[in-house]
């Protein structure tokens, strides 16, 4: 049946929002079916009414993209993982786009086969060796014959051009979305540069996912579009942030944080922090509107409410919802009746409820919270010359 | 299929821990199949892979229970939603009794029926009147052979004493489950006094659920348990409460904040903020602990988790997590592995990433964003005791 | 030429409103004549133009009473301060009087000799000693002729009895205030009672300075009248509290904060937070309102401001201010002069600029910060009972 | 008298620390002599004792200069103050000369007589008029014959440049300190750029002023000094910040902050924060460090304790203190005798006990604050561009 449906560069093309859906891995952590630590993606095969709900959820909230769940389902990382696995790393990649496709066709969405950074980069094996590592996820997804392909959630644009190479090499068109912020990738190459070579490398779509929060990752894909725009070059635009806020924290994102990944719940976007975002990143000339880690169905839900007027219609979810919360027009209390409206929740500043929590957390616990020798000296590189060299040595050792 | 399990009488009685499910509006609400404001639960009839899939996670995290999806399906209640459902109010009970018994066969739980407050009590229907209400939807229940029985979520002692009246008919254990806190029931009944009347009434079990966060709810337990004891009685004891920081809200709990109900967020409580909970329940005396509105798999597995020891095994869930974060061992970042230990995540105190957000929310904002009389007299009642006459005056014109 | 002016029992006899004075020792200690730790009053003697201008700021500011800068200046107290000092007790209290009186003359004020808490009934002296303590000063008050006389800072009502037994026998009017909370004093003595038993020694008005904020202390002070009522006594009553915030310190008050004394900025009230003491204050029925620890000559003024409509004047020092801060109507900058109104500065929230500090501090933090046995048994002592045993054990041994 | 003392050129050239006094006008604010709004400096001639003990203050705490009391003296501010004063600017600069140079002489200080913006300029009146304004206050300095000359708390580096010009044709000393950050002047020149003019000006000190928290003072004299050397010229460095934290405030500093001038107490810094400023100043290179508004004696000493290593003495204020508080082990309580050491004050994050208010303050809450349609305008102005222009019209129109 997905003959009949726009592709996803005719829809960009055509000036039209594609939504994506938010992030697996998070999600699934907290209903009980992926691991924090490894985030490998096994319940794809294990699980599948799992995964299979959560698309729903996402394609229900007015998600246009399912992508596949394979995130970090690359054959090296699958083995790292600690615990041996009752699936094969084909296995997995198989049920995940089974799932994608079964759920797409309930909809109006595309499946999008997804790749993202290895192990095998990190402890600096070459770019063929790496290449073979992508390619074999790549097979999966031709014989299953996703709509489009995604490489995703790289630290260093290097390994991400190397991904974009190999899946150019399908014909079906190409998205890369890097997990850095302003200050750039992990090499300190900005954003402007790094979207220059995953488009000569060729990417027709190139962005930035995760690490960040929703208005600093608008920020580093307006970078990416003004290094793209000084180059002469074209490309379309996509963002898949994290739904937590994360104004403190360094180049490496919310990692860094202290309260990664188990005591995030405070930095939670509401849904009318989606609301925010979707109009900025629409305004910022952003087709691809999507989440990543912390983004549950009603944060999907709420860009699709909010760009409704644009797209000409509400996502299927809203019948649960209602603009701006009409629902709560129907409560028993004639006080909770009264916050059925725009200005009410937009003018919100939501309290944490934890007087002893401070708003920002602390760089300086590092030293008291960290315990070895390794980490000391994280702690020592304060500057990003510091800490580029700190990670290029530890690349090249 | 489920003679073989223990009933729950027979695990209370044997000292045995009995972990509940999670609250489903909230929970289904943020994955698109409830609306908030109305809250009522046609998604059992509706989407019934949604709710069997959530009942389905919290059995994995460590559930001994499965609470019928029938919150507010009480026929008055339904009616009153605003929009027409597709469904009758019988057909959702039912629907909702088939999921819970489906799941709770594939582990150790059992099947409870459960009652909520009504429409007709706000609106001063008579105890006839009231009971005729609950006993549709027992009709249901007993049909579909429910394990056990629970009226939960009662702001005033009377109509809770008027539904255990129904229930007891039956034959099954009845729980009793208050939204109040130490301050008691809309009427001013202290916690204590309420416990007796529903232990008169003909409850085995008796405790509260919602509207307050979790140690404040174990204090209220704690209080009922002392007016039982005072009283020469015997009970078992349940909690479950919110999964929401709540210091700064009065005797209605948090529907009274102005986060209530889309921008709690920045509230959630942590994974070790429920093992701290679950301790703290223990330790009170009460062998019935769950959750409410808030809590997701993740939470329950937390409380799991913390009595592990004393029950004797880990839930299913934990494959995908490990005690205290164990999983974190095999992170890619060498700081982030240093997490993966006790007292990191029981020293942390994480920061919320708002600074223009406080700590507390102010009652002062009323004024500014409620837009009646009837709120403006609401403002005014700054004392319980304003309170109270304001509520029984509201219950007598 | 003090003959002329209305003694202290008149004035609140005829229902006139007595202005206090702010605390000296914080005062003097950010100019640089008090030291933090022992908290004497040499200055008084050493640099008594500093101590005559600070006296000359709060008449101006609009107090009534001039307190002899005779805090801590028992002799057994300066004997114990560490460094020897260059004058003898008598002098430092003579000096005091002197200052005192100087400035009253230059104005409508008394002139109040004062005493407070001494070592030797801490470490577990008889009546019949402590009493001799008082005494000595009591002769330098008595040849200089105060107006009045205050026992005042005292943890323990039984100590400030002995005082006030003391003060009596010169047959001027005798004050009594305590530094302590809701939770009354250190051996659990409610307000109530305390303010009963000083009444029955013979002082003529009660109340509480110092240890908590404002509005904490106005709730002893109410405690205090609803006991007096209670047995049948009349009284008039007096409050200085502290200017720092104090919400989350236990029943030893500020002393416990980890802020104690060199951190505690981010806690000072504003002078909008005492117009809503003065005004709380008045409403409770207290007559006698000024200051303890903190409060700088600013802060009285704006009590007297407050209080101006019922006065019949302000202050002299409100010619450099204007009620609500109307001078701000000749700032060079429209948005600041836009700030020259009441309801602006009543509304206003201010922010502590610091994210990475809490709104309260943790008690838990004591464990890491304090150093010896004696302080972890303190810690141990989490309950009011046992806080109160540790107390008389320290007394008795 | 002064003969014997070395100059501020003679001290500086010699690499000595000279540490400055604190603000005046926020200090005797608080002491009811200064009316917030005008800022002007009156007191000087009608209330001399209160002025000069403040300078003694700053002497005892360690200041080696006393600044005539002095700013916002010129005759066109005195004009527009709204109250009609009983003394000529002649006299009120003549008596702010007499009192600064009585304390000098009680120690080691010198006198340094200043200017400061005028509201000619703001009106747009020509250099010639501006210059004339400031040699009406210079009359008054040379007859008095101050040590040095500072030009201080300009906005705007071209009315500074004019103060140079005329405060240079005396032969003294002469310092130029602009109230500007990391922005640059309300002209959008650079700190750099903006010292360079006033060096080749005339300046032989150049630095910052008020406006902005000390570590961004200090980053901005960096600037300027970075600006000095690359265009080959040298100079002495001062800075004199606020006391107050101020990481949320635009360009134009601290009255922006909704807070400016009567809530700001929260922002105000400790002496612990006060260590760290002087040891970050003298690490940049800065040797003429004091303070502006906001600033206590008691943060003065603070500064100079940091520096005692380098300079070789303590303050005499510092009988009263001891480092680091070591007075505090003569305090009553164990648990605060444990306070007196170092790491305790530099670890510390005091809390604000306000849990109702926020970290950071709102510009958002500007529209909502402000009143009329020039602050509208001023509000729309989110851009430095714009910000710029804005004042650019309003002093062309």
């Amino acid at each position: 049946m997905a003959p009949t449906k726009k592709g996803i560069l005719e829809r960009l093309n055509a000036g039209e929002i594609v939504i994506g859906d938010g992030g697996f891995v998070f999600a699934l952590e907290k209903r009980g079916y992926v691991k924090a630590g490894p985030w490998t993606p096994e319940a794809a095969a294990e699980y599948p009414e799992a995964v299979r709900q959560l698309h729903r959820e996402f394609l229900r909230a007015g998600a246009n993209i399912m992508q596949t769940f394979t995130f970090y389902a690359s054959d090296d990382k699958l083995e790292n993982r600690g615990n041996k696995l009752s699936y094969t790393g084909a296995q997995i990649n198989e049920a995940a786009c089974n799932l994608a496709r079964e759920v797409a066709n309930e909809g109006d969405a595309l499946v999008a086969g997804g790749v993202s950074q290895t192990p095998s980069y990190l402890s600096c094996k070459s770019g063929t060796e790496v290449k073979a590592i992508f390619k074999k996820q790549l097979d999966v997804f031709t014989k299953k014959n996703v709509d489009f392909l995604i490489a995703e959630y790289f630290e260093h644009v290097e390994e991400a051009v190397w991904a974009v190479e190999v899946l150019k090499e399908t014909g079906k068109p190409v998205a890369a979305s890097l997990c850095i912020g302003p200050e750039g990738d992990m090499h300190g190459v900005s954003p402007g540069e790094c979207a220059v070579r995953l488009i000569k490398a060729g990417a027709q779509i190139v962005g930035v996912n995760c690490h960040f929060d929703p208005l600093t990752c608008v920020k580093t894909v307006k970078m990416m579009k003004e290094g793209v725009e000084k180059a002469g070059l074209k490309a379309h635009y996509m963002v898949q942030p994290l739904a937590f806020h994360t104004p403190d924290c360094n180049c490496q994102g919310f990692i860094d944080l202290p309260e990664f990944p188990f005591g995030l719940e405070p930095r939670i976007l509401t849904r009318w922090d989606m609301h925010k975002y979707a109009r900025e990143a629409y305004n910022a000339g952003i087709r691809f509107i999507g989440g990543c880690c912390g983004f549950e169905p009603y944060h999907i839900r709420a860009v699709a409410e909010e760009l409704a007027p644009e797209r000409g219609f509400l996502p299927a979810a809203s019948e649960k919802h209602g603009l701006w919360g009409a629902g709560l027009e129907m409560h028993t209390k004639p006080w909770v009746r009264a916050r059925a409206r725009r200005d009410y929740w937009e003018s919100l500043k939501p309290a944490s409820g934890r007087p002893l929590c401070a708003s920002l957390s602390s760089p300086d616990s590092w030293g008291v919270t960290r315990g070895d020798a390794e980490l000391m000296q994280q702690k020592e590189a304060t500057s990003m010359d510091q800490l580029k060299s700190l990670f290029d040595r530890s690349k090249t050792h």
